[in-house]
């Protein structure tokens, strides 16, 4: 039996995944469900799109994953369910899948078309939950959607570079949890263009030269701990997701700061990699 | 082996929900736990009341309702078992129970009497857990305690109607995660009022002449989507619950703001609708 | 098949916590993942420390706890696996277990060596994750590590006691849900200096003559309820984990205000008990 998961911007304390849950397990008693996040801002396709991406690929094979984001059924925003990657997507065709899809080509989309059949302003309960019970039991998405070719695209979801390819332009898609921003600037992309030259990375005044492999790069463990002062430090990392991070070493928004809080970097803002001649 | 559900008070940090889960696991390690809500704000019976109500139903029959919410044990707060529309609700004899009772009747209802075998400051841990495993053991509830006839009421659970009925006045009873305000007018109380007359309803200084069945009914969708500008605009639905709630068109109340935020709406606020004459 | 439990500070909104749960559940699908919290505040051991203490006591025997705090692989931050009291522990040797080690003593301590075989910038996905599974499926801890005899201490665990035993000098160790204020101080430490003597507890301005074991003991039922006025009292408990506890009878920060709000009391603040000489 698949693995069902859940993303979506519900909050943490209202009744819907919960409900959402007991619905799946009326269905399939067997089945497993796990939550990846009920804490996306409220219809911000962006951070729904990083979520889900860096998560499923841990789940294993046939996952089924639920996205219940901005998914009120209107003539602008159909239900879709895409199998991509050996695994399930079923979501609003509102951009959340654009993320993903630019990276993998899906095998299948489908327009859900069961609607005539439930009367419902809780889709992701009435229509997601049906979807999911349906493919977890081996059915097939032809049972319950027509074929479609492609899906709306996502804004802003590639950086942008200049004409002689001495700029990346990119923005910044998510801020985490320890404040830490990321870009849409991914390492294969930033190296594509980089070749081998030097950088400069500015994001609002403040510039590095520098991107680490993991956080703690920049203490020096030679000065012993006790005297040394790193938390607080400004750097830049590829995060575990690939993409370019702007962090702030051990932070904590609420007590020493974050790359967020410090430097004044919010959703959207822009991050600039400019490249040397040679 | 029947679902163990669990709403809570706890929060997300503490340890509690997490000892809980370990305790029931202890006891039966095959049994399926489903966290309904760990978010209720601290000792507030009514919300934890409308998050029952409308998590509960999707559950399948026979599902255990574990109710953390203001359980410490004392002369006024005797903890209960009640068995209602084939579902099991173990709390404080607090209120939390008397909005679902009201709709449905409760098939039986027993004052837990267990606590002389227990010593504990921590009952919904040591207490509830043991109750919850007896009964979804197949055990009865005359067992753990003694039949009792009634439940301590909720105060402000029915709006009021004026003797002409030509206005109901009810409460604000709950605010969700998109900071949508929820009344205690469901739609078969106030259609029962409204008969076929107009009506008009009102909040702080704002106005609405409609109920919408969704969010989107506001939207036109003849006008393309780029040049609409529909978010933030306030609305009045009927929503998946059934209530009356005042709610923002894809509100945030981080970004755009939301109906509570925007319309100074708050917890036992009230929501009046007057009914024209004929 | 033993369960797996998640104590980090990962936060309820990014993908860490979701992507762990299918690394894990790939490896092992029969598995069961219990969440103990992903809200320790970032970076924060002490918080950590009292919360897996807290909860690990109610899981069975076998439970293997993966705690993700501060765990990036640095010459300063190994990682490191526990058996202890018949359960399993994997974190970074940062100090997070010595609060559980003073109680109890350790059955076997290893320091994690896989790490060659894996490269990675989140090893609570790459390095926690696949010891947890070997542990789980019956392995030792020697093939996944080299025994060692002691680890990091933490500071500021113990209380301080002046000479003449007349006074415990505790700290604030955790601020739980509902704003109540958690010390150092243990019943069991309390009561070996104390002795039977008077005493006097003091937390900034507040004094408090008496420990309670529950927090309505405050309440005098012999008045009716409409007219009692406890909401908002100060008293001091120990808690349900054994600890002396700072609170306000029915509080919530966000309304009545609690504990930590009303008195001004956060982490690390200082609570004195004095002894009478008698």
């Amino acid at each position: 039996m698949p693995i069902i998961t859940l993303t979506t911007d519900f909050g943490e304390k209202d009744h819907f995944a919960g409900a959402i849950k007991g619905a799946i397990y009326s269905e399939l008693p067997e089945v497993k469900i796990v939550d990846i996040s009920h804490s996306v801002a409220p219809f911000n396709i962006g951070e729904a799109a990083y979520i889900i991406q860096n998560a499923y690929k841990s789940f294993p094979k046939g996952s089924i994953h639920i996205i219940g984001i901005d998914s009120e059924l209107n003539p602008d925003n159909k239900h879709i369910a895409i199998s991509l990657d050996d695994h399930y997507f079923i979501c609003a065709n509102n951009g959340i899948m654009s993320m993903i899809c630019q990276e993998i080509a899906p095998y299948k989309i489908v327009e859900i078309n069961i609607h005539d059949k439930i009367e419902t302003s809780f889709p992701v309960l009435d229509v997601f939950v049906k979807v999911a019970c349906h493919i977890a039991r081996g059915g097939t998405l032809e049972v319950i959607g027509k074929v479609i070719n492609s899906i709306k695209p996502i804004k802003n979801l590639i950086p942008f570079v200049n004409d002689e390819k001495t700029q990346i332009i990119g923005n910044v898609i998510y801020i985490d949890n320890y404040g830490n921003v990321v870009t849409n600037i991914s390492q294969a992309f930033f190296e594509s263009i980089q070749k081998t030259r030097a950088y400069e990375i500015s994001a609002r005044n403040y510039k590095f030269k520098t991107i680490h492999n993991k956080y703690s790069d920049i203490v020096n463990f030679s000065i012993p701990e006790e005297r040394r002062n790193d938390e607080g430090r400004r750097l830049v990392v590829f995060n575990a997701s690939g993409y370019l991070e702007i962090a702030v070493y051990k932070s904590n928004t609420e007590t020493v700061g974050s790359a967020s809080s410090l430097m004044g970097l919010s959703l959207m803002d822009t991050v600039t990699v400019s490249f040397s001649k040679t």
